[in-house]
């Protein structure tokens, strides 16, 4: 064999499309596994009904909500409850209909194809939705709805998910989950420790949440030991309910290393209620750094999400409250940030720490050459705006000639969106496969590591990354 | 029909060109809306002969001069003139000749690509410009300008210009404009409100233009009513001239919105003359909330383009002035500058505002996610060095699966050379075709849905951005 | 002649792979200019044999380190010696077993493409190095090794390297280049003139450095005035031994253009060891200013590498010390730190100055810009991270439309790995070949410009830029 391809680098696309399809039929039916994601573990636990189609694709959507409201349509008339309890929208089949006269608007956007894919193949529809064809498509998914084989634990099945993990805060009582394990039902639905609320001195009510957090561990966490050891607490109680990861979502990936001294003395700061922004940012990068120490002891996979400036716009966040789809990216530094945490633990083979960015400027910049360099670390996939083609080409070209594939983490759907996790997956599995058909015919790499390399980026590197 | 396509995502090119043939096709002779450039609106006034070819194609386009003055080509060399009014070229083809010169310095650039296509379609040449060929093209556009059909007014109409809007300083007559109302030609010319140099404290002779903008209206333009007055009446005569849109060149999109009271402070102390840097600053942002609220009133579209730090030469400055190639583009934010401006405005779906930037980092991380939310917000078409095939797909790839379509504004040519208008447009059309037809062939839009998008973005998107 | 495409824009493959191919074939064996570059001069001076695969391949070789790391093998199992002395792997078949059990981790990155390039062409390995082959690839290149024809000055001239400039220290005496002008070969290696060590306030032992650089010279670097005359002197020795550029590596790209009597002020507070960090950049960008005013008296060409954070990881600058794939780009400023310079001599046609950076997010924004309208300035290839296929497209792509090709430089191949000099510059030749067949494929280029541009990028760029 030749170990270069004479044509190596220049054009190709003969065989581009029959490489792609051929690179996804070796992917297209594996098992989903969805290590991070934000589905409501009482579906699984009570397997009731969805209520209609506006509850299950507009309400509690974001992408599609912030979509329709860019175009002039009220949060009210979709129906998203207001905080003063004033009127909204209440029939389902109006949203619908706005939704649907909207819907033009999703062109090009990955929200059209999760919303068609989701439409085509979990519903049967096959006519495209528009102000016409509304009234019939909402008609054809209550009516699906209404059947046994729609209720949340048979699609479950149907996905095929092998395993889908929920988030919850670091107080939750894990109810759900434990319903679950009653039930007998043999899906695997997993929890991860999400402790921002007890972590971010700036979050509302941190000191009344650290207090409920020392009643439900019995520690004393109003002292930095206490506090500690009620986090090593919850963690374990969640790792109890199957957990494998925690999740940390911060404005920055700033990160410190304070001596025990220092930082029990910004603990009884932050705790007191009186500090300054300043204090509440080291706090929170001190406690990924304690996370991640943590993560030595217990295993747990460490998730950071930086960079969303949440509830951008004053009015919004008034009237509805969070996640209303104005929480809008902002520039994120990683290299000095997270050198604290990487001096501390950076080099520990057996920690994973995964970051994801909403700034694609840090890909080659900064994030692969850290992931490519520092054996704690991997690459969480493009999120949130770049869970997307364009996202996730942008995300493998602009990493994998730095750090290769094996310092990434397979792919997150992050969602709410149940039936759109078929999709997502599908997105992901196929712009890989695009992207390594690309490599294969442009002779960047051979053709059998590319089957490889697709099976661990559809399967293989999550089910790693994420102790699965 | 089936919602996805099997190959969705996968790379396609047997139907690829033809599919970018067929949209361009039914996009390439719509008439040219133009609402946003630079022409003399004098031309169209007096309807003379152009003066020469190195008069209309070299001495006033910077893209030309900064490529030749980079190759060490001195400016006074081709005929821009002195401050101090020394020596340089008189004679144009000489200047034409060391275009000629340097023409493959521009190979790759969208500036050879406008350039040959005045030159093929308007001047009807047929050999590459070179130094063998320069005398005889410089004859035949010179034969040809001093023919009637190729003055002002003949070209705007064989060009199927259907508006051009230029753009004039808040304290302009408009008597350019007056003499084409009065001329009785039926061109559509207008013009747009840009009060830079009443509105930014640092502008040359800042306190002089606001007391000649005093006079223009009859307002004591010292205080802060009286100059807010004055505004409103400026706005009013240029909307008199068929104006539907402001312009703000900021070197920030900084915004800010004071109290009336502190807003009224601040105007004193910036119109003393004696203020500080971040007060100019301030005093600019608080004026794009105080446009944008006149906008709301009076209806005129707001154009923002920010992040261009002007005259960085200091050398090319005091020797030849402004807007001679030196502005060089920075680092632009607009998720924290914008929000003081978005808390006042950024919910009203009858107000729009359209953002333009240097920075195309802020395309998929800033500009798309605030233009998918704000329903006030659409973004402008790339923009000066961007302006060209790399860039229109850059921002098409990074801007579209966040903010779709429907939250951008159509193409600008924002030019003051003429004879290119008709190629910027042609290259804005094909730029778009050939993504959209990627989205055809690799199943991310509909084929009808392209041709209908491709339209709007020829000519519905401008129309409805700029209330054409 | 038509001067446009009727096509031009639309997508095109049918020629594009054949053009790519002609266009390639048209380079392909130009000689290799390499004129910036870290070989050890006294490979070629000795000429003695290299001393295994794993002190070829392996050890020296950043890239494959900062990999094999990133995935929990140890620098001591790779050895790479420890600063306190103690036991590394000792035995170059177990380090090449543990390279070749790693081998699958570099997939899709530039390194596998030199490295199978290098196994290919130069050692005529036909199979691809995986756990199995170890061994038997070992033997081979070791075999091989063992012969004359594969010592430094046979492998040099089979390369076809027509010039080689490594890079020296202000300091160096250049004893490696006197023996190979001593030795009467005949290859072209040429040394660089490299001051940081004594340019940077904050270089280890910086004082010393001076102190020394005073004594080679007979200059009181003590003084300003001597300072500077020593630069000129050691200038001038390098000069003697074929230097034609200077090189700086500086962590930004700060400069400054201090009056005579700050400038001596300065230095005497940073060579009193007693200074701020800010003192520290003021007197690194002051030198780069000095630096540029000496090339235009003595005309060496000036490269300013900026943006990386050197020693990024603590515990491995602590272990191993520098250059252990531990520097990390990050976000780099040029449009306001370059100004100080370019107002002193930006405008100066007959400077080169060559600009790099480890910012990809600055080629549109600020490089292109600044390269398009400076007569001084020129665009270095990309650089570390970004020498491969998809940083080379990156960087045509936000630069060409802006500056063109005549504001670059060519190409580097910056490496001290020998052996992966011809795969480099076959990269770059194949990877801009296939940017210029899309540019001829897509109507933006004439093919017969193209031939003439793959030319220079191959070749006569770098000649002109670096005066060879």
């Amino acid at each position: 064999m030749t170990l270069t391809d004479p044509d190596r680098l220049f054009p190709a696309t003969q065989r581009q499309r029959d490489m792609a399809r051929a690179l996804y039929a070796s992917v297209a039916d594996l098992p989903i596994l969805s290590p991070h994601g934000h589905c409501d573990p009482s579906w699984f636990a009570e397997n009731e009904r969805f209520p209609n189609p506006a509850e299950l694709f507009v309400v509690p959507d974001h992408y599609v909500l912030r979509m329709l409201v860019s175009q002039g349509v009220s949060l009210a008339d979709l129906g998203v409850p207001r905080i003063d309890g004033g009127a909204i929208e209440g029939d389902p089949r109006k949203i619908w209909r706005r939704f649907a006269d909207g819907f033009a608007l999703f062109r090009g956007t990955p929200s059209a194809m999760w919303l068609d894919h989701s439409f085509e193949h979990v519903f049967e529809i096959s006519q495209a939705l528009c102000p016409q064809t509304a009234d019939a498509i909402y008609d054809q998914i209550e009516a699906k709805l209404a059947t046994n084989s729609f209720r949340p634990r048979a699609l479950f099945e149907r996905f095929g998910i092998e395993l889908l993990a929920t988030t919850e805060g670091a107080l939750d009582d894990l109810r759900w989950h434990q319903a679950i394990k009653d039930s007998g039902w043999t899906g695997r639905v997993t929890t991860t420790y999400r402790p921002d609320a007890v972590v971010d001195p700036e979050f509302e009510g941190f000191v009344e949440n650290v207090a409920a957090l020392g009643q439900l561990t019995g520690e004393d966490t109003m002292t930095w030991s206490g506090y500690l050891g009620a986090h090593r607490a919850r963690r374990a109680f969640f790792k109890s309910y199957g957990a494998t990861a925690s999740d940390h979502g911060h404005p920055s990936a700033t990160t410190a290393n304070l001596s025990a001294h220092e930082a029990s003395a910004l603990f009884d700061r932050v705790i007191s209620g009186e500090f300054t922004a300043q204090q509440a940012e080291m706090f929170r990068g001190q406690m990924l750094t304690e996370m991640a120490k943590m993560s030595l002891d217990d295993g747990l996979t460490m998730q950071i999400h930086a960079g969303s400036r949440r509830n951008h716009s004053a009015d919004v966040f008034a009237r509805f409250g969070r996640d209303k789809g104005f929480d809008i990216p902002g520039r994120t530094d990683y290299v000095e940030a997270l050198k604290p945490l990487l001096d501390a633990v950076g080099m520990e083979p057996d920690l994973t720490v995964i970051l994801f960015t909403l700034d694609e400027t840090v890909y080659g910049r900064e994030l692969a050459p850290l992931a490519g360099a520092y054996p704690a670390l991997k690459l969480g996939p493009p999120w949130w705006f770049f869970d997307s083609y364009e996202g996730i080409k942008r995300f493998r070209e602009a990493t994998t000639e730095t750090c290769g594939f094996y310092n990434t983490a397979g792919f997150n759907d992050d969602t709410r969106a149940f039936c759109s996790i078929p999709a997502r997956h599908d997105v992901s599995r196929r712009s890989d496969s695009a992207y390594l058909s690309t490599l294969v015919t442009t002779g960047r790499l051979r053709e059998a590591e590319a089957f490889e390399v697709a099976h661990d980026l559809a399967y293989g590197l999550a089910k790693t990354a994420y102790n699965l």
